[in-house]
């Protein structure tokens, strides 16, 4: 499995989900309720958490040498495997496989492809023997020659009804909880969250706003080209079958620059692809938080970092210990992993 | 002047800025109090202020058929001759033709190119005469090679100094007053307010964020490529001499979706490189507002439209007849043009 999902690491940007199912009002009212009561609830009380609020303190106290003006109180999450978990593999490749099935019924001629027929039988490794050209065609083919409204009526369908083969949970239902808390209690101390994604942008807009209480344009990720045509005297945005951006690794550093234009205080995320953003994060003046989450519990989720081919901490997890960066160890560290409801 | 000028018009985003000086909390509080008393106080009392109220009035009102929630309240602005002035051309070639001067210092070469010659004389003609490559010489060699932090003084350190020639205004006190209450005033009413500029998106968020009291992340215009560098283990962003997107025409409805990853409901512009712009917002569901800005007052700041070069308006204003569309007569629906502070 090793070789065959390394494949995957070299297209971070064709794949990537989920929803908290609060409305807006509610959340903003809890997230008050648990800045000035009982913060991180889902979190135990170990030094993850006093560092978090320890953190948030020293820059949101206006007598304090760290204070931030709000207006400089940007956080930057990653999402794969960092807000929502990404095992077996990218939810964003479940995706696409499952697009490809339905749309295979009006391409009887698939079956005599090796790249559709792998993706029509789910067939991972068989998908992967394909190569570069094979998982391309299959993510263009899923992803682009429709409109963006299409496209995000197609994903928001395929969040509400798909389900996860381990957990059997919907996979907007796979999101962390500690990290729903973490973003509500920043939120309530006027921090301005945005999620710095390899996945694709509008591949996450389509849930990740109701999932995270995060506005779209709050939402940065990987791009394909758009191109604007008239349909009827009526615009239309369609997706064309070609990259545009690969939010990955030094490309998160510089879409945080081209979105946000400013840099981040806090950072968090899970894999080496997460590192620039962090370096780049560190590198501003003044008190910075970097925070890595560390896969440590494989019974109530997985446990993987240096060896793993989905999510790779290696880099990273070398890195945090010399700068004294933040590690969460998700056994430890946190008392529930997904939302409750559920 | 009409010839030359013309090839202006096929770098939009080569040009294009500007300060309220307010402080954020002073806005907010103002911006607030004109929502409830006297909203717009430097309109006249004409039916495009009316028709402003009256559209706001209907998408707040939670029994209104037309109600839209406060996430889809997306308001767009373009800049140049929209927020402020652009007159007699791009105040952001102005900022490269200053530059062009400070740098040629050190570069007494400079002398026998005739694109840098011109830009050090400060001769219009003559840098048009120079074609394309003239331009992008003048405006690569001004606005990239220095990483984004430089770039931003740069451009600081330029607006609060520089002045025009017609009104020795600072080009960020060139600003148009009854813009920043429209954007006050939706503000109060919760809508989110972006500006969709073909100027260069580094340029006005160097400034524009304090002038129009949008940050900057809700600042979208042209970008050149980037570059991610590690120096002496320090990450920069390098500006690179290359355009990257051309946030005109097409584009504006490309970076809307790009950017903010919903439709307008409301879109401003002045010229017909925002007609798409308007198009795209027009196309929604449910009630939308388009507002265009005619020059029409020669007196207090300028009068053009069809026959010009900057700031062309033709189809917009065929289209907005035809449509319906609310237009902007400067001289009869504005009591004042700029801040009265200066």
């Amino acid at each position: 499995m090793k070789a065959q999902n390394s494949k995957i690491l070299l297209f971070p940007f064709l794949f990537l989900f989920l929803t908290a199912c609060e409305t807006e009002e509610n959340t903003e009212v809890k997230a008050e309720e648990k800045a000035y009561s009982n913060p991180l609830p889902s979190w135990n009380d170990t030094q993850t958490k006093e560092s978090i609020i320890s953190f948030v303190h020293s820059v949101t106290d206006e007598n304090s040498s760290d204070f931030v003006e709000p207006k400089d109180r940007i956080a930057t999450f990653d999402n794969d495997g960092n807000l929502w978990a990404e095992q077996p593999y990218y939810f964003q490749l479940k995706y696409a496989i499952d697009q490809i099935k339905v749309m295979s019924v009006d391409h009887p001629e698939w079956k005599d492809d090796p790249a559709f027929s792998a993706a029509i039988k789910e067939d991972i490794p068989a998908i992967l023997q394909q190569g570069k050209e094979g998982l391309i065609k299959i993510m263009m083919t899923s992803h682009a020659g429709m409109s963006v409204e299409d496209f995000e009526k197609s994903v928001a369908s395929w969040i509400s009804s798909a389900t996860h083969p381990k957990t059997g949970r919907h996979y907007n239902e796979m999101i962390y909880q500690p990290m729903l808390e973490l973003m509500d209690y920043l939120r309530a101390n006027d921090f301005k969250i945005f999620i710095v994604s390899g996945g694709g942008i509008e591949f996450m807009r389509a849930w990740a706003e109701d999932a995270y209480n995060v506005p779209k344009d709050q939402i940065i990720g990987s791009t394909i080209k758009t191109e604007y045509l008239t349909n009827d005297g009526n615009p239309v945005i369609m997706r064309l079958p070609e990259l545009d951006f690969n939010d990955d690794k030094e490309g998160k550093a510089i879409s945080i620059n081209k979105f946000i234009g400013r840099k981040p205080i806090f950072a968090s995320g899970n894999s080496d692809g997460d590192l620039r953003m962090m370096q780049y994060t560190a590198s501003g003046k003044g008190k910075r938080f970097i925070l890595y989450l560390h896969h440590t519990d494989a019974e109530r989720e997985w446990a993987y970092d240096r060896d793993s081919h989905i999510g790779r901490l290696d880099k990273g997890l070398d890195e945090a210990k010399i700068k004294g960066w933040t590690v969460i160890d998700m056994k430890k560290d946190w008392r529930v992993i997904y939302p409750t409801n559920n």
